[in-house]
């Protein structure tokens, strides 16, 4: 069975903002066996909106909208809905208790008419509580079909996906499996990759499908099967990936339901009960920032010093200034430091520590746009690696610490 | 005139990555007067792309699509233009140069078969080189409209658009304008602003347009004009926007092009030349990232101490044990002497410092999760604000570290 997607609001086609909310939603139906055919997303125009429902509607057994539904004029969703379905908005009476709750609560003005008329809903829908925001989720059924209304801001939208909307689906509908295996390579091409793997691909079953995922520094390979029988399918998918794993030996470096690296890495340190910290240059404090954006990262982070200044590194992180003059700022040697020096300072088992030019000019050492050092300080030994990052500097940034993770994650597994 | 964006790649529709493209792509092309009518995310299935390069085609004069360029299976989007135009692919001798270049200096490998193939283009195609990358964008004009293919590797894509793509639009389209104009608000919903510019919103001419842009502490407004007299479509929207200011006053913080407020709190920074560090417990070093990401950083932040765990507070920041003890780690107290001792460390004008429970579990302090605690240390003063940022996780930290640059803005315009 498929769904479709619809994103509505001219903030997204001026670009304005990122739709971040159809990556969740499509990965949250995924899991429940429902494919999603289609993600559009159209302009705040009444006509605009049918057209997209009617066309959506005709390919697919599931719509979901998303935006639209605030008080301001420019959100016209919930009106276009009901045109669509030939219905009229009825005042709904815990709705608008709800929305009154609110108010009191963290705004404590009185509830005014715009607000009023968050509580207006279709007719013919079957509400859908937004315990966070006064917008709430519908649930519209015709002839077999569903389009499903959700507010925009994601952290709503999230929470009604997740304890409304998939459960309503799975009592509902009948689905078939879907069976994800990712496995991630570093340090060959995609196309390299492809070669080796012609004689598994061009056998490939047709319940299953094969991906490459290249992104800085790795490719994952993804093994997709859909199915009606779970054991069958997940068999079938292993041993596809079975073969993969003997033609591609050490090349393949983990097994994941796609979790980004740091998530590897904080899995490896929570298992041996060891610590992490950073000292960081160029990357700015982004390493320390994806750690600390999983939960518990307490439990094995301990902190980080982003010597962003030449002066920080020498005054916080205890760089000795002759060894900056004599080798760079930019130099193995001053990475070698940092990361010593940090893991003494914070008292961990791992400091990771990065010292390079991420661009656009060369700023205080003299070194080309792209050269990074990191280094990697264990309770064994410091490993320092040099690498030409390119000159973009996001990419530069992303690039490091991507594979600063990578090189974390091998030297705790050598332990 | 309308263009239309689809991107291609069932790891959009799993949800598996988020597509950043098409906000830019929607970027570029808001600016030269080119209004994205649909963005599209479409499976690597031959049918589909078809259908929605039909749909697109006939509503837009321009039609961009990114991504299936890569030399593996699943990458099926030039064949499935082949068939669209009825054409066949040809191997292009000046990109077949360039792959073979990229192999010889990143890959030093010999060229297989495979990556050959990312030579061969339509006979119909302008080919627009692709600097970064072995698969080259193409041009492809018929009846007036033009489809553009290009590779879904977000740095590749941009260096086609910002180079190839927008001068070849400018160069054969004729476009209206478009003038955009954006106010941040803090402190008061959308909602209740929606009210007070009730009378302005009725009023508004045809070829302006207002948006409210609620993110987390702030709603941005924004004034979208649109025609074919630059000049008259100016006055037009600053007509506009000082009826709104008249009615909204101080509520009004600042007028920008949608920059993020860490852009300008670097712009005043940099105005005054004075400088910044960071001392952040639970934002884990996502203030300084943010600042860290806007080029030329180093000429105000000093740097970070990210003090995640309280050992690190007490070892490396020196707030005093007895502090902790006496008021706990999340207590204004703590967040006091973090920001002070972080502007004595680093010697900085400004420091910002974070205290709290972004949750999910309660952690060393015994706090409410969402309690933070932010201070703000300028030459003259040190403001410590506590706030309750909800019980989600993610939330609290971004809601946190828009908080700190909006105290952070206030402190520096009061000097």
């Amino acid at each position: 069975m498929f769904a479709e997607i619809i994103t509505i609001g001219d903030e997204i086609l001026i670009g304005q903002i990122i739709d971040t909310n159809s990556a969740f939603i499509a990965q949250e139906l995924n899991k429940i066996g429902v494919s999603v055919y289609q993600i559009s997303s159209v302009q705040d125009d009444r006509a605009h909106i049918l057209k997209a429902l009617r066309e959506a509607e005709s390919r697919s057994d599931i719509v979901i909208v998303t935006g639209g539904l605030g008080p301001t004029k420019d959100d016209i969703t919930k009106h276009t809905l009901c045109e669509y379905f030939g219905d009229t908005l009825v005042e709904n009476h815990e709705v608008l208790l709800h929305v009154e709750e609110i108010f009191k609560k963290y705004i404590s003005s009185p509830i005014s008419e715009l607000n009023r008329q968050q509580a207006w809903v279709l007719s013919r829908a079957e509400v859908l509580h937004n315990e966070y925001g006064t917008a709430p989720g519908m649930w519209i059924q015709r002839n077999g079909k569903v389009v499903v209304s959700l507010p925009g801001v994601p952290f709503e939208m999230k929470h009604l996906i997740t304890t409304k909307v998939v459960p309503r689906i799975i009592e509902g509908f009948k689905r078939p499996f879907i069976v994800h295996k990712t496995m991630i390579t570093y340090g060959m091409g995609e196309s390299a990759i492809a070669e080796i793997l012609e004689p598994v691909e061009v056998r490939l079953p047709s319940e299953v499908k094969l991906a490459y995922l290249p992104s800085l520094g790795s490719v994952r390979l993804r093994l997709t099967g859909k199915g009606p029988d779970k054991d069958q399918l997940n068999a079938l998918v292993q041993s596809e990936a079975n073969k993969i794993k003997a033609l591609l030996g050490n090349l393949i470096y983990g097994e994941d339901g796609g979790e980004p690296i740091e998530e590897l890495v904080a899995n490896l340190l929570i298992q041996k009960n060891m610590t992490l910290g950073t000292a960081e240059s160029f990357t700015g404090g982004r390493i320390a920032q994806k750690i600390t954006s999983i939960p518990g990262a307490s439990a094995y982070f301990k902190g980080s010093v982003v010597s962003y200044a030449t002066q920080t590194k020498i005054e916080v992180l205890k760089v000795p200034q002759a060894l900056i003059e004599q080798y760079s700022v930019v130099s193995a040697q001053v990475a070698e430091a940092m990361a010593s020096n940090l893991r003494a300072l914070l008292k961990t088992d791992f400091a990771i520590a990065t010292t390079g030019n991420a661009g656009p000019t060369k700023g205080d050492a003299d070194v080309e746009v792209g050269t990074v050092y990191i280094a990697i300080a264990s309770p064994k030994r410091v490993i320092v690696e040099k690498y030409l990052m390119g000159s973009q500097r996001d990419r530069v940034v992303q690039k490091s610490v991507n594979k600063a993770f990578e090189l974390l994650q091998k030297e705790i597994l050598k332990l």
